[in-house]
């Protein structure tokens, strides 16, 4: 069953009305592009959609905007504006037209000038984050989506074969993120998800590195990859670490205590299990394992039109995840200064377990060099 | 002369102290990032850089960031938060540690979750919006940015060069899209600036449209590029028009009313001039033109770490502007359904006048097809 643009906006009408606030706002970017299937930039220029729980949608909409927005199909009331002009006037007729008391915003995605524009336009207008209840509205993942997601998890996959033939000793990270990035792209990436993580030896031990061009590749080195394409607006996200030339005894032990996290997370992975439930038993193998100190991060995060989206895979979010959910199992030991270890695959839960959408190997792989 | 870490951050403080606040507070992105030297995601997860106007910078960072943040060699107090912690501690503990009453933020670029926790960390805590003095810090450009920008630039036009000997008949947007991509990374780019614009034929007239995978080029199309390399954060972004195998009487008048726009710019850009009135000099052509009324956009912005920063080339900005400053000359004219055309060099002001860091041809290029 296909949604209809009113079927979608019906849907934040609800969530304003369970959050108990007299509208929702969404500005460019993961949420509206859900709502409108159409995606929009915003950089300096205010663009708004407010859908209230009673009544007709309203927009604010960049002038210049006006075009790519009659694709839209909007039915609503639409205040543009012009550059010579200034936003103020919209923002004031915008609030008039929708005399409301209440709005809830996307914490996460609306920037303050937003916030200070509806404020100066009425300045007791309460503004209350909403970010978990109307981004809650992409953790279910439909049919298309999942199909997007594992058509960004393909090209990430069949990209890392490519960059592997390209290592040679004496490359730098920087060289092997190009192969990697020009890897993407040659097999069908849309876009980046993010930019990618390549790291070298003690680099690996940053859970955010980024690459070096002063660092020369050798036998011994872990080489961990974090990357994804972007496909049909989702993203994949993928980390995998090899060893170069061959791996230390300690490195493969570490290895397995990372596989055997990563392989506890598809165990319990199912509709209903809650996130701390996930984060719990995975974290709980590392921290059996004589390398508990170099725990540093959650389990996970979701996945989805943004690369780090609900629900997160921590202790403490008793939230129950349904089935259609997709998350990040993305286990590490990091041993500052030595080397890190990550593992990350892309789950789909299911009623009666998981899917890993993410299938290149996970066994210790050691890579010629 | 190079700015020590100290120097730039008092830069802030000088902000601060000309808005009439107690501090000044960057979150990750590009002010973040001329600050510190290193870049930084922040995602769902809050860090934060306070400058005060006086006394010493502090700072609230993601425990896993902690490994990266240790190479930027920042001397002031660090709050830390675990995600299984949560951060509201850390904002209370950076407050209690600030004592400061007002903060200026940047308000096209923090999100409203942080000025939330900072809000509930210090309901008394007075939030001003400073985008306008803090981002002007970027607004002129020492050597290394300019030569940053032109390496972006260099990338930008050679993949032009290569994206074009691929064009065929039949071939659909997305196609020469896919094919410009592929290119900005073979030749270097580090990323893309943004999402390339790739229209032709009635989708050139949108400004910011999206390439069509069920729209395949013909003879008589325009055919519009609005791209960019990334190299060394610094963004590059060109448009040229092309038309496909022939350009009917219409488009050659408009195409040279656009070009007599954009050398206009070019005229009269230098040290001292505001952005009124070089909009007021390039659109005023557009203006006596017989086309005025497919005028949809002002004449540019600033380009630097951002694809969109100040100084905003448009009428009533009265901002004189200094040497060092690059701006985008980007007059165009648009026929809603039928097409469009735009003319986008990225300009450097000089003391005596401008250079144009495109170089790429601005004739009118009619290719086979």
């Amino acid at each position: 069953m296909t949604q209809t643009l009113s079927d979608r906006l019906s849907d934040y009408a609800v969530v304003a009305a369970d959050l108990g606030v007299d509208a929702v706002a969404l500005v460019p970017g993961p949420n509206f592009t859900r709502a409108l299937t159409h995606s929009f930039m915003s950089h300096e220029r205010p663009f708004l959609l407010v859908i209230p729980a009673n009544g007709p949608a309203a927009a604010l909409v960049p002038n210049l905007e006006l075009r790519s927005w009659d694709l839209v199909g909007f039915q609503g009331v639409v205040f543009d504006w012009r550059d010579q002009d200034g936003y103020d006037a919209a923002f004031a007729a915008l609030t008039a037209h929708l005399g409301i008391a209440s709005l809830a915003v996307e914490g996460q995605v609306m920037r303050v000038f937003v916030h200070h524009a509806l404020k100066a336009a009425q300045p007791d207008l309460q503004i209350v984050d909403g970010e978990q209840a109307i981004s809650g509205l992409r953790m279910i993942k439909t049919p298309q989506d999942i199909a997007a997601l594992q058509s960004a998890i393909d090209i990430s996959e069949r990209a890392l074969d490519r960059a592997l033939e390209t290592i040679r000793p004496g490359q730098s990270e920087t060289d092997i993120e190009q192969a990697l990035i020009q890897a993407l792209f040659a097999e069908g990436a849309d876009d980046l998800a993010f930019p990618p993580i390549v790291a070298a030896g003690d680099n690996s031990a940053r859970p955010h590195a980024h690459a070096r061009a002063d660092y020369a590749v050798k036998a011994g080195d872990a080489l961990l990859f974090d990357f994804g394409a972007r496909k049909h607006g989702f993203a994949a996200d993928i980390t995998r670490t090899f060893f170069l030339s061959h791996a230390s005894d300690e490195a493969q032990e570490v290895y397995d205590t990372v596989l055997r996290a990563n392989l506890r997370g598809h165990d319990v992975a199912r509709a209903g299990v809650t996130a701390h439930e996930i984060d719990d038993a995975v974290t709980g193998v590392l921290e059996v394992s004589r390398f508990a100190d170099r725990i540093r991060t959650k389990t996970g995060h979701g996945l989805g039109r943004e690369v780090h989206e609900a629900p997160y895979i921590v202790r403490g979010n008793h939230l129950p995840l349904p089935a259609g959910t997709v998350f990040t199992n993305e286990p590490g030991l990091y041993d500052i200064g030595n080397f890190g270890v990550r593992i990350e695959d892309d789950v789909l839960i299911t009623e009666t377990g998981c899917t890993s959408l993410t299938r290149y190997p996970k066994e210790l792989t050691v890579l010629p060099c």
